[in-house]
Protein backbone atom coordinates (compact mmCIF):
# COMPACT_ATOMS: atom_id res chain seq x y z
CA UNK A 1 0.00 0.00 0.00
CA UNK A 2 1.47 3.75 -0.96
CA UNK A 3 1.63 6.45 1.74
CA UNK A 4 -0.81 9.04 0.77
CA UNK A 5 1.16 12.36 1.06
CA UNK A 6 -1.06 15.72 1.85
CA UNK A 7 0.29 18.93 1.11
CA UNK A 8 -1.97 21.94 2.02
CA UNK A 9 -1.95 25.61 1.21
CA UNK A 10 -4.09 28.84 1.52
CA UNK A 11 -4.94 31.87 -0.67
CA UNK A 12 -5.09 35.56 0.81
CA UNK A 13 -6.50 37.59 -2.33
CA UNK A 14 -6.24 40.99 -1.85
CA UNK A 15 -8.13 44.14 -2.73
CA UNK A 16 -10.89 46.46 -2.65
CA UNK A 17 -11.82 45.90 -5.79
CA UNK A 18 -12.69 42.36 -5.54
CA UNK A 19 -15.09 42.91 -2.61
CA UNK A 20 -16.74 46.01 -4.64
CA UNK A 21 -18.03 43.75 -7.25
CA UNK A 22 -15.81 46.00 -9.47
CA UNK A 23 -13.18 42.97 -10.95
CA UNK A 24 -14.42 39.49 -10.79
CA UNK A 25 -11.15 37.61 -9.62
CA UNK A 26 -9.91 35.14 -11.51
CA UNK A 27 -6.52 34.10 -9.45
CA UNK A 28 -8.42 31.94 -7.45
CA UNK A 29 -9.43 29.06 -9.89
CA UNK A 30 -6.28 29.73 -11.78
CA UNK A 31 -4.62 28.74 -8.57
CA UNK A 32 -6.91 26.08 -7.52
CA UNK A 33 -6.50 24.32 -10.72
CA UNK A 34 -2.35 24.67 -10.26
CA UNK A 35 -2.57 23.21 -7.42
CA UNK A 36 -4.80 20.48 -8.22
CA UNK A 37 -2.15 19.16 -10.39
CA UNK A 38 0.25 18.92 -8.27
CA UNK A 39 -1.34 17.51 -5.88
CA UNK A 40 -1.64 20.72 -3.27
CA UNK A 41 -4.85 20.67 -1.36
CA UNK A 42 -6.18 24.41 -1.50
CA UNK A 43 -7.85 24.23 1.80
CA UNK A 44 -9.07 27.81 1.97
CA UNK A 45 -8.87 31.46 0.24
CA UNK A 46 -9.97 34.57 2.09
CA UNK A 47 -10.71 37.92 0.28
CA UNK A 48 -9.58 41.18 1.97
CA UNK A 49 -9.54 44.58 1.86
CA UNK A 50 -6.75 47.03 0.80
CA UNK A 51 -6.04 47.21 4.50
CA UNK A 52 -3.20 46.09 6.55
CA UNK A 53 -4.77 44.46 9.79
CA UNK A 54 -6.97 42.57 7.49
CA UNK A 55 -4.12 41.34 5.58
CA UNK A 56 -1.97 40.53 8.69
CA UNK A 57 -4.82 38.56 10.32
CA UNK A 58 -5.51 36.34 7.51
CA UNK A 59 -1.71 35.93 6.62
CA UNK A 60 -0.56 34.83 9.86
CA UNK A 61 -3.47 32.61 10.63
CA UNK A 62 -3.26 30.80 6.87
CA UNK A 63 0.74 30.79 6.74
CA UNK A 64 0.88 28.75 10.41
CA UNK A 65 -2.14 26.55 9.21
CA UNK A 66 -0.90 25.22 5.77
CA UNK A 67 2.52 24.17 4.03
CA UNK A 68 1.94 26.87 1.44
CA UNK A 69 0.51 30.66 1.29
CA UNK A 70 -0.28 32.02 -1.89
CA UNK A 71 -1.36 35.90 -1.72
CA UNK A 72 -2.79 38.38 -4.87
CA UNK A 73 -2.35 41.87 -5.36
CA UNK A 74 -1.10 45.09 -3.86
CA UNK A 75 2.21 45.09 -4.75
CA UNK A 76 2.72 47.60 -7.19
CA UNK A 77 3.76 51.65 -7.58
CA UNK A 78 0.33 53.26 -6.04
CA UNK A 79 -0.21 54.26 -2.80
CA UNK A 80 -3.06 51.59 -2.67
CA UNK A 81 -0.60 48.48 -3.01
CA UNK A 82 0.33 47.76 0.90
CA UNK A 83 1.04 44.03 0.50
CA UNK A 84 4.33 44.29 1.13
CA UNK A 85 4.34 46.51 4.21
CA UNK A 86 1.79 44.35 5.31
CA UNK A 87 3.38 41.34 5.11
CA UNK A 88 6.24 42.47 6.33
CA UNK A 89 4.31 43.23 9.75
CA UNK A 90 3.12 40.05 9.43
CA UNK A 91 6.58 38.69 9.92
CA UNK A 92 7.67 41.14 11.90
CA UNK A 93 10.21 42.29 10.05
CA UNK A 94 11.25 45.71 7.99
CA UNK A 95 10.48 46.89 3.95
CA UNK A 96 13.85 46.80 2.91
CA UNK A 97 14.89 48.10 -1.25
CA UNK A 98 15.59 44.35 -2.20
CA UNK A 99 19.26 45.47 -4.61
CA UNK A 100 18.53 42.71 -7.20
CA UNK A 101 15.29 43.55 -7.85
CA UNK A 102 16.01 47.88 -7.34
CA UNK A 103 19.19 47.09 -10.58
CA UNK A 104 16.31 44.87 -12.52
CA UNK A 105 14.04 47.10 -12.56
CA UNK A 106 16.70 50.27 -13.61
CA UNK A 107 17.95 48.37 -16.26
CA UNK A 108 14.36 47.60 -17.50
CA UNK A 109 12.74 51.57 -17.66
CA UNK A 110 16.65 52.31 -19.00
CA UNK A 111 16.36 50.31 -21.96
CA UNK A 112 12.46 51.72 -22.58
CA UNK A 113 13.74 54.93 -21.53
CA UNK A 114 11.61 55.68 -19.27
CA UNK A 115 11.98 57.52 -16.18
CA UNK A 116 12.81 55.46 -12.70
CA UNK A 117 10.22 56.93 -10.79
CA UNK A 118 9.88 56.93 -6.47
CA UNK A 119 6.34 54.84 -7.21
CA UNK A 120 7.99 52.35 -9.91
CA UNK A 121 11.05 52.36 -7.31
CA UNK A 122 8.19 50.79 -4.58
CA UNK A 123 8.52 47.93 -6.55
CA UNK A 124 11.70 47.09 -5.68
CA UNK A 125 10.98 46.86 -1.91
CA UNK A 126 10.45 43.59 0.27
CA UNK A 127 10.25 42.40 3.40
CA UNK A 128 13.72 41.91 4.86
CA UNK A 129 15.12 38.69 3.80
CA UNK A 130 12.43 37.89 0.84
CA UNK A 131 13.21 35.58 -2.09
CA UNK A 132 12.21 37.40 -5.75
CA UNK A 133 10.12 35.55 -8.07
CA UNK A 134 10.74 36.50 -11.24
CA UNK A 135 8.05 37.86 -13.56
CA UNK A 136 8.45 37.40 -16.56
CA UNK A 137 5.61 39.21 -17.92
CA UNK A 138 5.98 43.18 -16.41
CA UNK A 139 9.39 42.86 -14.79
CA UNK A 140 8.32 43.63 -11.15
CA UNK A 141 9.13 40.67 -9.08
CA UNK A 142 6.75 38.67 -6.58
CA UNK A 143 8.26 37.43 -3.16
CA UNK A 144 9.06 34.56 -0.88
CA UNK A 145 9.09 35.04 2.97
CA UNK A 146 9.04 31.21 4.40
CA UNK A 147 6.41 29.49 3.05
CA UNK A 148 4.27 32.75 1.56
CA UNK A 149 4.28 33.19 -1.73
CA UNK A 150 3.31 37.21 -2.34
CA UNK A 151 2.05 37.49 -6.26
CA UNK A 152 0.85 40.19 -8.24
CA UNK A 153 -2.85 40.83 -8.97
CA UNK A 154 -2.67 40.80 -12.95
CA UNK A 155 -3.95 37.34 -13.94
CA UNK A 156 -1.37 37.26 -16.72
CA UNK A 157 1.35 38.08 -13.75
CA UNK A 158 -0.19 36.00 -11.16
CA UNK A 159 0.04 32.98 -13.65
CA UNK A 160 3.91 33.69 -15.02
CA UNK A 161 4.97 34.24 -11.27
CA UNK A 162 3.27 30.72 -10.25
CA UNK A 163 4.74 28.85 -13.26
CA UNK A 164 7.99 30.69 -11.79
CA UNK A 165 7.85 28.99 -8.52
CA UNK A 166 6.43 25.43 -9.58
CA UNK A 167 9.41 23.60 -9.34
CA UNK A 168 10.19 24.47 -5.64
CA UNK A 169 6.70 23.49 -4.69
CA UNK A 170 6.56 20.17 -3.01
CA UNK A 171 3.62 18.74 -4.53
CA UNK A 172 1.41 15.82 -2.62
CA UNK A 173 -0.26 12.46 -3.77
CA UNK A 174 -2.53 13.55 -6.69
CA UNK A 175 -5.95 13.61 -6.07
CA UNK A 176 -7.50 11.60 -9.18
CA UNK A 177 -10.93 12.12 -10.04
CA UNK A 178 -13.83 11.13 -12.17
CA UNK A 179 -16.76 13.05 -13.19
CA UNK A 180 -19.93 11.28 -14.79
CA UNK A 181 -23.17 13.93 -15.86
CA UNK A 182 -26.32 12.68 -14.88
CA UNK A 183 -29.83 13.89 -16.66
CA UNK A 184 -31.12 13.92 -13.28
CA UNK A 185 -31.83 16.08 -10.16
CA UNK A 186 -29.79 15.62 -7.03
CA UNK A 187 -33.76 14.88 -5.46
CA UNK A 188 -33.83 11.95 -7.88
CA UNK A 189 -29.96 10.93 -6.97
CA UNK A 190 -29.82 11.59 -3.65
CA UNK A 191 -30.16 8.61 -1.62
CA UNK A 192 -28.78 6.17 -3.66
CA UNK A 193 -25.86 8.57 -3.90
CA UNK A 194 -25.37 8.44 -0.65
CA UNK A 195 -25.61 4.56 -0.08
CA UNK A 196 -22.85 4.78 -2.72
CA UNK A 197 -20.78 7.35 -0.75
CA UNK A 198 -21.00 5.10 2.54
CA UNK A 199 -19.85 2.16 0.91
CA UNK A 200 -16.93 3.78 -1.04
CA UNK A 201 -15.11 5.26 1.60
CA UNK A 202 -11.52 6.15 0.16
CA UNK A 203 -13.76 8.10 -2.57
CA UNK A 204 -15.10 11.85 -2.01
CA UNK A 205 -18.13 12.14 -3.67
CA UNK A 206 -19.53 15.50 -4.86
CA UNK A 207 -22.73 16.19 -6.61
CA UNK A 208 -23.26 19.03 -8.51
CA UNK A 209 -26.35 20.34 -9.56
CA UNK A 210 -26.99 22.40 -12.65
CA UNK A 211 -30.62 24.41 -13.37
CA UNK A 212 -30.65 24.98 -16.78
CA UNK A 213 -34.16 25.71 -19.06
CA UNK A 214 -36.37 25.31 -15.90
CA UNK A 215 -34.61 21.72 -15.25
CA UNK A 216 -31.57 20.17 -12.89
CA UNK A 217 -29.14 18.05 -14.02
CA UNK A 218 -26.11 16.85 -11.82
CA UNK A 219 -22.43 16.33 -12.33
CA UNK A 220 -21.16 13.61 -9.90
CA UNK A 221 -17.09 14.07 -9.36
CA UNK A 222 -15.50 11.49 -7.28
CA UNK A 223 -12.52 11.94 -6.16
CA UNK A 224 -9.34 9.39 -4.58
CA UNK A 225 -5.92 9.19 -4.07
CA UNK A 226 -6.29 5.31 -5.38
CA UNK A 227 -7.29 4.44 -8.61
CA UNK A 228 -9.21 1.17 -7.82
CA UNK A 229 -11.04 2.73 -5.24
CA UNK A 230 -12.11 5.24 -7.89
CA UNK A 231 -12.93 2.65 -10.54
CA UNK A 232 -15.39 0.83 -8.30
CA UNK A 233 -16.89 3.90 -7.28
CA UNK A 234 -17.68 5.17 -10.91
CA UNK A 235 -18.97 1.60 -11.65
CA UNK A 236 -21.95 1.83 -8.45
CA UNK A 237 -22.59 5.60 -10.07
CA UNK A 238 -22.76 4.10 -13.83
CA UNK A 239 -24.88 1.39 -12.15
CA UNK A 240 -27.39 3.93 -10.69
CA UNK A 241 -27.63 5.64 -14.05
CA UNK A 242 -28.46 2.59 -16.15
CA UNK A 243 -31.21 1.87 -13.54
CA UNK A 244 -32.82 4.82 -13.55
CA UNK A 245 -32.85 5.23 -17.22
CA UNK A 246 -34.22 1.67 -17.86
CA UNK A 247 -36.99 2.46 -14.83
CA UNK A 248 -38.15 5.46 -16.96
CA UNK A 249 -38.28 3.28 -20.04
CA UNK A 250 -40.37 1.15 -18.51
CA UNK B 1 -23.19 67.66 7.70
CA UNK B 2 -25.01 64.25 6.84
CA UNK B 3 -23.97 60.60 9.09
CA UNK B 4 -22.20 58.49 7.47
CA UNK B 5 -24.11 55.15 8.40
CA UNK B 6 -21.65 51.97 8.05
CA UNK B 7 -23.64 48.50 7.71
CA UNK B 8 -20.95 45.62 6.90
CA UNK B 9 -21.56 42.00 5.42
CA UNK B 10 -19.52 38.92 5.16
CA UNK B 11 -19.18 35.60 2.88
CA UNK B 12 -18.69 32.25 3.54
CA UNK B 13 -18.85 30.77 0.15
CA UNK B 14 -19.15 26.75 0.95
CA UNK B 15 -17.66 23.94 -1.43
CA UNK B 16 -14.66 21.59 -2.70
CA UNK B 17 -15.73 22.39 -6.08
CA UNK B 18 -14.60 26.27 -5.69
CA UNK B 19 -11.09 25.02 -4.27
CA UNK B 20 -10.25 22.60 -6.72
CA UNK B 21 -11.09 24.77 -9.54
CA UNK B 22 -14.01 22.50 -11.15
CA UNK B 23 -16.02 26.09 -10.26
CA UNK B 24 -15.40 29.29 -11.23
CA UNK B 25 -17.39 31.13 -8.49
CA UNK B 26 -20.34 33.79 -9.71
CA UNK B 27 -21.61 34.46 -6.41
CA UNK B 28 -19.12 36.63 -4.73
CA UNK B 29 -19.15 39.14 -7.15
CA UNK B 30 -22.74 39.00 -7.40
CA UNK B 31 -23.52 39.84 -3.91
CA UNK B 32 -20.79 42.48 -4.08
CA UNK B 33 -22.21 44.42 -6.50
CA UNK B 34 -25.59 43.99 -4.96
CA UNK B 35 -24.57 45.06 -1.46
CA UNK B 36 -22.69 48.05 -3.25
CA UNK B 37 -25.71 49.60 -4.40
CA UNK B 38 -27.37 49.03 -0.93
CA UNK B 39 -24.91 50.90 1.02
CA UNK B 40 -23.51 47.69 2.75
CA UNK B 41 -19.81 47.32 2.84
CA UNK B 42 -18.60 43.68 1.88
CA UNK B 43 -15.52 43.15 4.37
CA UNK B 44 -14.46 40.04 3.94
CA UNK B 45 -15.17 36.76 1.91
CA UNK B 46 -13.81 33.19 2.73
CA UNK B 47 -13.94 29.86 0.61
CA UNK B 48 -14.00 27.13 2.63
CA UNK B 49 -14.52 22.97 1.90
CA UNK B 50 -17.44 20.93 2.45
CA UNK B 51 -16.11 20.13 5.99
CA UNK B 52 -17.85 20.89 9.32
CA UNK B 53 -14.90 22.28 11.78
CA UNK B 54 -14.28 24.85 8.53
CA UNK B 55 -17.64 26.45 7.78
CA UNK B 56 -18.63 26.45 11.76
CA UNK B 57 -15.15 28.50 12.49
CA UNK B 58 -15.80 30.94 9.29
CA UNK B 59 -19.53 31.31 10.54
CA UNK B 60 -18.66 32.50 14.29
CA UNK B 61 -16.06 34.53 13.41
CA UNK B 62 -17.87 36.58 10.36
CA UNK B 63 -21.46 36.70 11.87
CA UNK B 64 -20.30 38.49 15.29
CA UNK B 65 -17.82 41.20 13.44
CA UNK B 66 -20.32 41.64 10.89
CA UNK B 67 -23.99 43.26 10.75
CA UNK B 68 -24.70 40.69 7.69
CA UNK B 69 -23.36 37.59 7.41
CA UNK B 70 -23.90 35.25 4.00
CA UNK B 71 -23.16 32.06 2.59
CA UNK B 72 -23.67 30.23 -0.30
CA UNK B 73 -24.08 26.69 -0.95
CA UNK B 74 -24.60 23.32 0.34
CA UNK B 75 -28.38 23.11 1.59
CA UNK B 76 -29.61 20.93 -1.28
CA UNK B 77 -30.65 17.39 -0.97
CA UNK B 78 -27.39 15.08 -1.12
CA UNK B 79 -24.95 13.47 1.11
CA UNK B 80 -22.12 16.76 0.44
CA UNK B 81 -24.61 19.11 1.20
CA UNK B 82 -23.73 19.97 4.85
CA UNK B 83 -24.52 23.78 5.50
CA UNK B 84 -27.50 23.21 7.42
CA UNK B 85 -26.16 21.00 10.14
CA UNK B 86 -22.81 23.11 10.10
CA UNK B 87 -24.67 26.35 10.90
CA UNK B 88 -27.15 24.82 13.71
CA UNK B 89 -24.04 23.29 15.08
CA UNK B 90 -22.49 26.86 15.26
CA UNK B 91 -25.18 28.61 16.88
CA UNK B 92 -25.72 25.14 19.12
CA UNK B 93 -29.18 24.16 18.17
CA UNK B 94 -30.78 21.29 16.69
CA UNK B 95 -31.72 20.69 13.09
CA UNK B 96 -35.46 20.23 12.90
CA UNK B 97 -37.76 19.22 9.67
CA UNK B 98 -38.80 22.81 9.23
CA UNK B 99 -42.83 22.15 8.93
CA UNK B 100 -43.86 25.17 6.36
CA UNK B 101 -40.48 24.01 4.23
CA UNK B 102 -41.80 20.47 4.67
CA UNK B 103 -45.29 21.47 3.40
CA UNK B 104 -44.65 23.42 0.45
CA UNK B 105 -41.84 20.89 -0.80
CA UNK B 106 -44.58 17.82 -0.58
CA UNK B 107 -47.42 20.32 -2.71
CA UNK B 108 -44.12 21.28 -5.01
CA UNK B 109 -43.42 17.51 -6.04
CA UNK B 110 -46.85 16.16 -5.34
CA UNK B 111 -48.09 18.62 -8.05
CA UNK B 112 -44.89 17.00 -10.75
CA UNK B 113 -45.90 13.82 -9.97
CA UNK B 114 -42.63 13.34 -8.55
CA UNK B 115 -41.69 11.36 -5.55
CA UNK B 116 -40.69 12.95 -2.02
CA UNK B 117 -37.99 11.17 -1.38
CA UNK B 118 -35.81 11.32 1.83
CA UNK B 119 -33.49 13.23 -0.61
CA UNK B 120 -35.40 16.16 -1.07
CA UNK B 121 -37.35 16.30 2.27
CA UNK B 122 -33.59 16.78 3.98
CA UNK B 123 -34.15 20.37 1.95
CA UNK B 124 -37.10 20.59 4.42
CA UNK B 125 -34.66 20.67 7.52
CA UNK B 126 -33.38 24.15 8.99
CA UNK B 127 -31.76 24.88 12.44
CA UNK B 128 -34.67 25.39 15.28
CA UNK B 129 -35.81 28.69 15.25
CA UNK B 130 -34.63 29.37 11.51
CA UNK B 131 -36.78 32.03 9.27
CA UNK B 132 -37.45 30.63 5.60
CA UNK B 133 -36.49 32.44 2.40
CA UNK B 134 -38.68 31.53 -0.48
CA UNK B 135 -37.24 30.16 -3.71
CA UNK B 136 -39.24 31.57 -6.52
CA UNK B 137 -36.85 29.46 -9.18
CA UNK B 138 -36.75 25.67 -7.57
CA UNK B 139 -38.80 25.71 -4.14
CA UNK B 140 -36.45 24.62 -1.59
CA UNK B 141 -35.81 27.64 0.44
CA UNK B 142 -32.76 29.29 2.32
CA UNK B 143 -32.87 30.10 5.73
CA UNK B 144 -32.06 33.03 8.39
CA UNK B 145 -30.66 32.57 11.82
CA UNK B 146 -30.21 35.55 13.36
CA UNK B 147 -28.21 37.69 10.96
CA UNK B 148 -27.09 34.87 9.05
CA UNK B 149 -28.37 34.26 5.59
CA UNK B 150 -28.01 30.85 4.16
CA UNK B 151 -28.23 30.54 0.49
CA UNK B 152 -28.32 28.09 -2.18
CA UNK B 153 -24.94 27.90 -4.16
CA UNK B 154 -26.49 27.96 -7.89
CA UNK B 155 -26.38 31.19 -9.07
CA UNK B 156 -29.74 31.71 -10.45
CA UNK B 157 -31.06 30.09 -7.48
CA UNK B 158 -28.72 32.60 -5.07
CA UNK B 159 -29.88 35.26 -7.15
CA UNK B 160 -33.21 34.90 -6.55
CA UNK B 161 -32.73 34.49 -2.71
CA UNK B 162 -30.96 37.80 -2.84
CA UNK B 163 -33.84 39.76 -4.56
CA UNK B 164 -36.29 37.64 -2.11
CA UNK B 165 -34.62 39.40 1.64
CA UNK B 166 -33.66 42.40 -0.18
CA UNK B 167 -36.19 44.30 1.45
CA UNK B 168 -35.73 43.38 4.72
CA UNK B 169 -31.63 44.47 4.96
CA UNK B 170 -31.09 47.36 5.96
CA UNK B 171 -28.86 49.67 3.94
CA UNK B 172 -25.76 52.41 4.65
CA UNK B 173 -24.84 55.14 3.32
CA UNK B 174 -23.70 54.37 -0.30
CA UNK B 175 -20.43 55.25 -1.18
CA UNK B 176 -20.79 56.78 -4.33
CA UNK B 177 -18.11 56.47 -6.65
CA UNK B 178 -16.79 57.58 -10.36
CA UNK B 179 -13.45 55.94 -12.81
CA UNK B 180 -11.29 57.92 -14.79
CA UNK B 181 -9.56 55.46 -17.39
CA UNK B 182 -5.95 56.80 -18.07
CA UNK B 183 -3.21 55.42 -21.29
CA UNK B 184 -0.49 55.20 -18.57
CA UNK B 185 0.44 52.74 -16.44
CA UNK B 186 0.53 52.73 -12.59
CA UNK B 187 4.36 53.94 -12.89
CA UNK B 188 3.52 56.69 -14.79
CA UNK B 189 1.20 58.41 -12.46
CA UNK B 190 2.08 56.08 -8.94
CA UNK B 191 3.87 59.51 -7.46
CA UNK B 192 1.72 62.30 -8.68
CA UNK B 193 -1.64 59.81 -7.26
CA UNK B 194 -0.03 59.56 -3.65
CA UNK B 195 -0.21 62.88 -3.64
CA UNK B 196 -3.97 63.56 -4.66
CA UNK B 197 -5.21 60.75 -2.81
CA UNK B 198 -3.41 62.55 0.61
CA UNK B 199 -5.03 65.71 -0.30
CA UNK B 200 -8.13 63.84 -0.41
CA UNK B 201 -8.83 62.20 2.50
CA UNK B 202 -12.46 61.60 2.37
CA UNK B 203 -11.76 60.03 -0.94
CA UNK B 204 -10.60 56.51 -1.52
CA UNK B 205 -8.66 56.36 -4.29
CA UNK B 206 -7.66 52.74 -5.95
CA UNK B 207 -5.81 51.98 -9.34
CA UNK B 208 -6.12 49.01 -11.00
CA UNK B 209 -3.92 48.14 -13.97
CA UNK B 210 -4.40 46.71 -16.82
CA UNK B 211 -1.71 44.61 -18.85
CA UNK B 212 -2.83 44.39 -22.47
CA UNK B 213 -0.90 44.24 -25.77
CA UNK B 214 2.77 44.06 -23.89
CA UNK B 215 1.30 47.55 -22.27
CA UNK B 216 0.05 48.55 -18.85
CA UNK B 217 -2.82 51.05 -18.69
CA UNK B 218 -4.87 52.06 -15.35
CA UNK B 219 -8.37 52.25 -14.42
CA UNK B 220 -8.29 54.86 -11.69
CA UNK B 221 -11.11 54.76 -9.19
CA UNK B 222 -12.96 57.07 -6.54
CA UNK B 223 -15.60 56.09 -3.90
CA UNK B 224 -16.98 58.61 -1.37
CA UNK B 225 -19.59 58.89 0.94
CA UNK B 226 -19.73 62.58 -0.43
CA UNK B 227 -20.76 64.22 -3.90
CA UNK B 228 -18.48 67.25 -3.22
CA UNK B 229 -15.61 65.19 -2.46
CA UNK B 230 -15.83 62.77 -5.17
CA UNK B 231 -16.25 65.28 -7.55
CA UNK B 232 -12.96 67.87 -6.27
CA UNK B 233 -10.94 64.47 -6.83
CA UNK B 234 -11.93 63.49 -9.83
CA UNK B 235 -11.12 66.88 -10.63
CA UNK B 236 -7.61 66.60 -9.41
CA UNK B 237 -6.76 63.29 -11.49
CA UNK B 238 -8.56 64.49 -14.81
CA UNK B 239 -5.86 68.12 -14.37
CA UNK B 240 -3.15 65.40 -13.98
CA UNK B 241 -4.03 63.32 -16.89
CA UNK B 242 -4.41 66.90 -19.30
CA UNK B 243 -0.61 67.65 -17.92
CA UNK B 244 0.66 64.35 -19.02
CA UNK B 245 -0.71 64.37 -21.90
CA UNK B 246 0.32 67.80 -22.41
CA UNK B 247 4.02 66.74 -21.52
CA UNK B 248 3.58 63.72 -24.46
CA UNK B 249 2.90 66.24 -27.25
CA UNK B 250 5.53 68.61 -26.59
Amino acid sequence: MTQTIRVSAAMVAIGDELLSGRTQDKNIAQLARFLNVKGIDLAEVRIVADDTDAIVEAVNILRTRNDYLFTSGGIGPTHDDITTAAIAQAFGVKVITHETAFSMLAAHYQSRQMEFTPARQKMAQTPENAILIPNDVSVAPGFIMQNVYVLAGVPAVFNAMILAVEPQLKGGTILLSASVDCPYGEGTIGDELTVIAKRHPLVSIGSYPRFHEQAYSTQIVMRSHTQDALDLAQKDVEMMLNRLHDDESK
